[in-house]
């Protein structure tokens, strides 16, 4: 795959899925499938339904990514994506994170299989 | 595979990675194959050898990481881990990091195809 289409790809995901989850998290659950993970802070979930459930009883109203790189390399089954930046929860001090992504195409979109975010504690 | 083997490897491997990094980068070596990939700091690198040489190459005497998490899942051709932490180079001041790899199984270990490191400003 062309390094080219691999960056657009990757920022045209991150840019949609920050977006998304700042509107309406339960609007993320068409990238994940019932194979797909998600290791939130250490907790594991599989599957769409459970990942979503996780991310929309998050306890917060309002939630702002900044992000600050996203990196993007292909693999033999996708695109392997890595994002830092900071997020901020209501009117609480921004943090810094980082998050990993594995996409898999499928038709002429993605999925998430893996999802692994942390709080990277400054 | 079995959650409980996926973060054995992942321990392992983390535990080596940095053991070795911080010992003599050269060693790293055998970890990386021809199509494996570097991202250092939206640098990009492929192939073991150009991997290497930029490993090697960066400017510190002494690098000791403390790592902080590691998160990994399974996924179709093998492990996805993502570790945070904080590396401290020479005397500076400690910096934390963030480092995404996707490992590949071959024979009775495993190598790194993808590897996406980024310093994370705090």
């Amino acid at each position: 795959m062309d390094p080219a289409q691999v960056s657009t790809v990757a920022t045209a995901f991150t840019n949609h899925y920050y977006t998304t989850f700042s509107t309406d998290r339960n609007q993320l659950l068409p990238l994940y499938r019932d194979q797909s993970m998600l290791t939130f802070e250490g907790q594991q979930f599989q599957g769409a339904n459970k990942i979503i459930e996780k991310l929309a009883s998050l306890p917060f109203q309002k939630v702002q990514h900044q992000i600050s790189t996203i990196d993007a390399q292909p693999n033999f089954n996708g695109i392997f994506v890595c994002v830092t930046g900071a997020l901020q929860v209501d009117e609480d001090a921004p943090q810094r994170f980082a998050q990993a992504f594995q996409l898999i195409p499928e038709g002429t979109s993605y999925y998430v299989l893996n999802d692994i975010f942390r709080l990277n504690y400054g």
